[in-house]
Parts: structure tokens; C-alpha cells; sequence
């Protein structure tokens, strides 16, 4: 047997590791009682008892009760179990994994937004603590037993229903990414914002947890052949209100969502209810819902007529473009990262369709000139995000990284250059062109825009 | 259009909601505003001032500005995003979801346990914070700087891993149960524990990102000719290690994972590194990992000769009995809830297996004389929890409502006199047995022991 003194491939100083002659002893201790605990429970305990006899003939003569040189964590109690009042917290080692304000972008902290820090986020699911905020006039934590969900329009018979209604019914449970029409807004004009967690850093995905819609309508008896079209209202101060179309509740993806990530929805995301409509950008998920109306038409509300509306080339605005078309970007290596060293660095990232599944992720390493496909990561579903990864070899030259999703329509990411020749580069929303990173000669990686 | 005060099916009285006279109000607004918005932004806008015109208008004379009783968050001004250093947390009014202590069941709460609310959460993905905790001598938040992890034994080079070494490896992300192998350890007896937190509550699931052990193991060159087992050895004082067969590890289940639930690791499971072996049980799946040895048998630890052994009919204790098998059980309604009324309720539970995926799962509201298959809610992921749901309409009178689960496998979820013909009742580990809940007439459920 060898000591762990020999050093291995990724050998560095090991700080506070415990000592190598302590680890040569406990081989030693180990491998005695190895052969003893084979026999058995009651030989076990006695090599055991063995086995601390042997380290404490070791012990140093002033009788440091830390023998091996042990961190206090190898060889004290810990703290118990349930602390918090029972809820847990992550570790104070990670409190630079926050939701952010991007400082001047808004003049309130109400009608404003909090970025998830996609940089630091693995896999699929966004913690709820970390899932993106924008409000329009603050967030509030509603009493539940107050709150109501109201049922009118064209309708047979208009209904209110209290949580306890809603949570009687029958449920389901779908996994689906929630993105800002806003996204990556900046990147229209010349303005390139410095990390991942400010270009698309208002998107995130959850379990969600709900009654589909369509079953509360069927309840009401809905006139689904004249009222093609619903309003969706929150009660929050803001009164946000949008128009869902009921082709999309008739498909039983749009649900009145109360879980979220296994528990309630939180404060910040529309507690006690909330509209999910899979696929649609995020100002129609209308939080704190509180009514749904149901119409002959279009309603023409605020955040659909005078915001979230499209500014075209030709100076008109385009309305009711809700999809969030297929996207993706490397959230590793990204701008503000830096490379220590050249060599093997994987590169991973995230990539959603608002049209259904993800069919594949191209990585280039090389501003664009060559792709090829990444690794997805299961499972893969419909209007969900999609973690896919990439090995990369860096040589230390200055390069350029960009992921490309095709969506399961055969839809195509765009360049940019792609996106601003449909769509001209004065507006705000729906902007999924392909993201640059560029890895300098230093190992700095910043945001840039490439023609 | 009828007005909201013509009764829905459910109505309830409707506190605190906008009282009648202010809706009909808002419709005849919203009705002007609808077509006027249609027009155009331009148009929307003109209108929105003059509905606002309309609304000021009818105020009250002494001037409240409250002219529709709205709540106060229907009219204010909320909190800011990125509250609580941008990290958020649940309602004020969820406070009672939370992982319990069972008063009495251990001396102290450092070797304890807290169970998770499975009776309180929704889909499968269980909350970081509200995730089961088994400690054996307490948790630490160990700075990950300072984190080494060593593969040693029967490799060709012994290494030592950083944190950063193991994060740039090729990682993945899965979803995965995790059961401790003791719950529903009480069960065993003629203790019938009063909820399902405290009968299945060591039982949790999430997202776990990691390197696939096997790929750090080939980087040293193990032998995995001679080298059928490991050990895996945690940094904390509990000293927990456990056997790991070889090839368990060489399906590249077996991870070494830092991330849960799309962020690094909580405490509580093991920061910055554990352990994932899917479908065994939950004391195999080392926290605070610092050290994998490779060698030619099992090693014998403590909690696989000691604990962790199954006590059979016969006296004999039966070691190494990781895999934990096909078990489900319904959370709502289970012990300690209460059915308000006969008509339709909601079944829904968790099902799960340690050798793949589940095939199926039955539910019977009659104590077990007829079953009928539940609804699967996808994705169904192998060694993950599967949520199910199930239709029912309770007529007011008592019964025994369970759930059986069949895996992929072929396995199903025995009855309790099943398994104890096998297992015998002095057992305490492994019981995966059909659990029963006793619908009372007054609506009262309990937790029942049927032979």
C-alpha cells in the first residue's frame, strides 16, 4: 500500500488535511481491523475497542487529545439536527450565490428585478430561494385562507374558489423553465453586460405543482367556441393583467399553480397562486391570481399593448408575441469567470424552447467557425430547461464560446446579426440570439458582441 | 354578464375580497378599457386615464382612497426583490412545514433524525431545506477550500482532490431518492406513529450533480480486477464509512456530488462533497466524503456489522443489505389529517424503488380487498420517487385507504404479514412493507397496523 504523500496528478497542499503520519497509523489501524470486523458484530466491536487502545498508546505525552492532528469537525459533535425551526439554509460558504439587482437599472426596488446567478446553478432545477424576481409594484405574502380565485366572463356559472377548493382537485405536477420576456434585453444594443447572471439571468425553472385550468373552466361551464380568449388577474398592487389564449389552456398545460419545488409557491413568486402557462414569457404567469375572465376577444391590457410589445425595424410594435423561442447560453466558462490555467475546462449550459423539447445543443469553441454537439442531460422535457455539457481543451489562445439549440420544430437559434435583420435591435423583448463569450489570453472571460 | 355575487358551486364567503358594487364597477371599466385598448397602444393609454378619471370620480366623499375596498395589496406598494440578501424564503404562513424531531426517539440531536412533511409536499423534487436529516455525531459547515478528498488502496497513484479539482471534472445531473435504511423503522412493532412525516419522513429526492466515481477511479488507476470493493470515509467526527461494491460503482451511477437541487450541497447532506449511490440506502451515501479506498473485500465498518444489519426470524443478523426495495405510501390523506366532509378527495403519494424504475402503483380504499392502478405523474425516473395520484369519492363511512407499488422489476410492495413472514417483527432496518391508514367516520385518519 502506498502513502498519499506520493502526490497525484492534482496533488496541492492540502491545509488543515490530516498529517501523513497519521494517515500512515490509520492505514496500519485499519487494515488490523479490517481483517477483525470480517468476523463479525461482536469481533468487530472488539477491534474496535482494539483499535482506539492502539491509538491512544500513539497519543502525544501532553496528552493533546487531537492525535492525527484532526480539523475540529473530524473529532468534535456538530450541531443538531431540525435547526432553524426546522428549515435549512446553505452554507455560509456560498453567500456569494445570490439573486441580484443590477444597481440603476430601475429607480425602485418594487417595480424591478432580481437576476439568478446562472454562473453558480447546476443541473435543472433553480433553488426557490435563487428563482428570478421581477415585480411590477413589489411582492407581497398574501394570507391564503383570504385569498380567492374568481371565475366570471363567458362563463355559465360564475365561481369563487378558496385555496382549500383548488387544493381539492385533482393535481399535477410538471417541470417547466419560466423566462422574462425582458431576457437578455441589454444585448440589443450596444451595451454588453459583464456576467451571465445579468444577460439571462431572469430565467429559471421549477416543479410545478397545480390544477390545470381547463378543469375550472369546464367546472364554470366556459363557453370555449365564443371565448377564445382569457384574462388572467393578479391581486397585487400592480393589477398586472394578460391575455392567455384558450387554445393554449385547452392543450391542459396552463394550470393554476399553487407548489412549486415540492412545497407552496414563494412569496416572491405569486404565493398562494399563480398562473404557469408553459412556453409563454413570464409577465403571463400572472402571480397572486386572483381572477380569470373569459372573453370574445383579446383584452388589450397595459403589459401587452403599451409594454411587452415588439418595436419592429419599420417602427411598429408587434403584439401578443408571447412564445419564448428556442435559446440556450454557456453559463460556464462566462463573462467575469476566469481560466487559471489552460487545459481540460468542461463547459456547460442551459438550453429551453418555448415550443416544446430541446433536440440539440452545438458548442463552438471558435467564434463560430466550427460546431459540435453537445451532451444533453436528461431528462429532457417539453418547455424545460435543459442542462447540456461540453469537454473542452483550452490552449491559452484568446477564443470565442457560443452554444446554438435547435428546438424539436427544427427551430434555430439565431446569430445575431440573424435576429437583428427580422427584428432591427431598438427593442427590448424576445431576444434569443446566440450569446458570446470571450476567454482572453489572461483567462478573463467577458461579454462580447460579434458581428 | 353575470356579476360574482351569483354563487359559484364553491363559493365561500368572500373575506377580505373586493366586495360586489366595486366588481360590477371595475367589469363596466374594464369593459370601455377592453375596447379602447384594442386600438393600440396610443389608445390603451388614453383610455387607461380615463378609466383611472372614471374610478376618482366615484369616490367616496370623505376622500378614502380605498374606493373599492381592495386589501391593502391589492392598492400598495410591496416589498423589494432580493430581500434577505437575495436569498429567499416560504411564507409566514407556511411556518408550519418543516422538518420534526420525534420527541424522545434519540438522547440527543446531534445522532438524531429529522423526518421531512412528506404530507405537506407536492411532486417529487423534496426542498433543500426541508430535507430529511440523519446525523450520526452532528453536521458542520466545512470550508470547502479546505476539503480534501483521497482515492487510495488498490490504485496505481494515490491522489488527493480539492474541491476545484473534482468541480472542473466532467460532471452530470440525476434525480434521485434517498431513503434512510431505518425508516419506517417503528412500524416493525405495534407502534403505529401518528403521521407520515414520522412513518416514511427519511425519505427525500432531488437533483444531484457530481463526477461519476468511476472516472476518478480510472484517473488512478484502480484495480478493478482484484479491487471489488470500497470504502467511502466521511470528514466528520461520526467517523461514518461504508462498504461500496465495485460494481455498483462501474454502472457510473455511483457519484461524487456537490450539487442538490441545482445549488452546492446543504450542510446538513454533506457539503462540499457526497456521496450518491442510487437505490441504497442513505447511510452508503457518505457525507463530508473524504476519503475512497479500493481494496479486495468488504471492510466491515461499523454501521454495516453493528448497525445497519437485519435481525431475521432466526436470530441471525443479515449484513450488508443496502438496496433499498420497492415501497410506496400515500401522504394525503394519512395520519393526523382530517377529511372535513364526505364527496371527492384526492389521493396522492410517493412510490420508489432501489432497482429501477416503478412500473406501477395501486390503490385501495377498502382495506386492501380490491385495487385499482393510480395515475403515474411523469417523468418516471429510475431510483427516483414517482408521484401518484388517484380519484376518490369517500361515501362518509370508515375505511382503510393503502397504496402497492410494482417496480420494473416485476417486485411488488408486500403486505406487513408478508414481510414479517419473511423478516420476522424485531427488525429494524428495511421495512418496505404496505403501509394502512384508517379513515374514521368523523373524518379523523390514523395510522393502522392490518394483518
Amino acid at each position: 500500500m502506498t502513502s498519499q504523500t506520493q502526490p497525484g496528478r492534482l496533488l496541492k497542499a492540502p491545509e488543515n488535511f490530516i498529517d501523513p503520519d497519521g494517515v500512515r497509523r490509520v492505514f496500519a489501524e485499519a487494515k488490523e481491523g479490517r481483517r477483525d470486523f470480517i468476523r463479525g458484530a461482536f469481533a468487530a466491536a472488539a477491534a474496535g475497542v482494539a483499535a482506539t487502545a492502539a491509538r491512544a498508546a500513539d497519543a502525544p505525552a501532553d496528552g493533546d487529545p487531537n492525535i492525527l492532528n484532526l480539523p475540529e469537525y473530524s473529532r468534535a459533535l456538530g450541531q443538531g439536527v431540525a435547526q432553524n425551526n426546522g428549515y435549512g439554509v446553505p452554507s455560509k460558504y456560498e453567500a456569494n450565490v445570490r439573486r441580484r439587482i443590477s444597481p440603476g437599472l430601475t429607480q425602485t426596488t418594487q417595480a424591478s428585478v432580481a437576476f439568478a446567478p446562472l454562473q453558480s446553478l447546476f443541473g435543472i432545477v433553480t433553488p426557490s430561494g435563487l428563482h428570478f424576481e421581477r415585480h411590477h409594484q413589489g411582492w407581497w405574502d398574501m394570507d391564503p385562507t383570504k385569498h380567492r380565485l374568481m371565475i366570471n366572463g363567458l362563463v355559465k356559472t360564475p365561481m369563487v374558489f378558496t385555496m382549500d377548493d383548488i387544493m381539492r382537485l385533482p393535481s399535477v405536477s410538471r417541470f417547466h423553465f419560466v423566462e422574462c420576456g425582458a431576457n437578455s434585453a441589454m444585448e440589443w444594443g450596444n451595451v454588453a453586460v459583464p456576467t451571465v447572471q445579468y444577460t439571462h439571468g431572469m430565467l429559471s425553472c421549477s416543479e410545478f405543482t397545480g390544477v390545470p385550468l381547463i378543469k375550472v373552466l369546464e367546472m364554470a361551464g366556459a363557453d370555449t367556441k365564443k371565448g377564445r380568449f382569457l384574462l388572467a388577474e393578479g391581486a397585487d398592487g400592480s393589477g398586472q393583467s394578460r391575455t392567455i389564449p384558450m387554445e393554449l389552456v385547452e392543450s391542459g398545460e396552463v394550470l393554476l399553480a399553487y407548489g412549486q419545488n415540492g412545497e407552496m409557491l414563494r412569496p416572491e413568486q405569486g404565493y398562494p397562486l399563480r398562473l404557469v402557462v408553459p412556453g409563454v414569457q413570464g409577465v403571463s404567469w400572472i402571480k397572486y391570481l386572483r381572477r380569470i375572465k373569459v372573453g370574445d376577444m383579446p383584452f388589450g391590457a397595459k403589459d401587452e399593448t403599451v409594454g411587452y410589445a415588439d418595436l419592429m425595424p419599420d417602427g411598429q410594435h408587434r403584439q401578443y408575441t408571447s412564445i419564448q423561442e428556442c435559446k440556450s447560453v454557456v453559463t460556464t466558462p462566462s463573462g467575469g469567470q476566469v481560466l487559471l490555467e489552460k487545459g481540460f475546462h468542461p463547459i456547460t449550459g442551459l438550453a429551453w424552447s418555448g415550443r416544446g423539447k430541446i433536440q440539440r445543443v452545438d458548442v463552438s469553441v471558435d467564434g463560430g467557425r466550427s460546431w459540435r454537439p453537445a451532451r444533453l442531460q436528461g431528462p429532457v422535457m417539453s418547455k424545460c430547461l435543459t442542462r447540456f455539457n461540453f469537454d473542452w481543451v483550452w490552449d491559452g489562445k484568446p477564443t470565442i464560446i457560443q452554444s446554438r439549440a435547435i428546438d424539436e420544430t427544427g427551430y434555430v437559434q439565431p446569430t445575431k446579426p440573424q435576429l437583428a435583420a427580422v427584428r432591427g435591435t431598438r427593442g427590448i423583448y424576445h431576444n434569443n440570439a446566440i450569446q458570446s463569450w470571450l476567454v482572453q489570453e489572461n483567462g478573463e472571460v467577458k461579454n462580447v458582441h460579434v458581428s
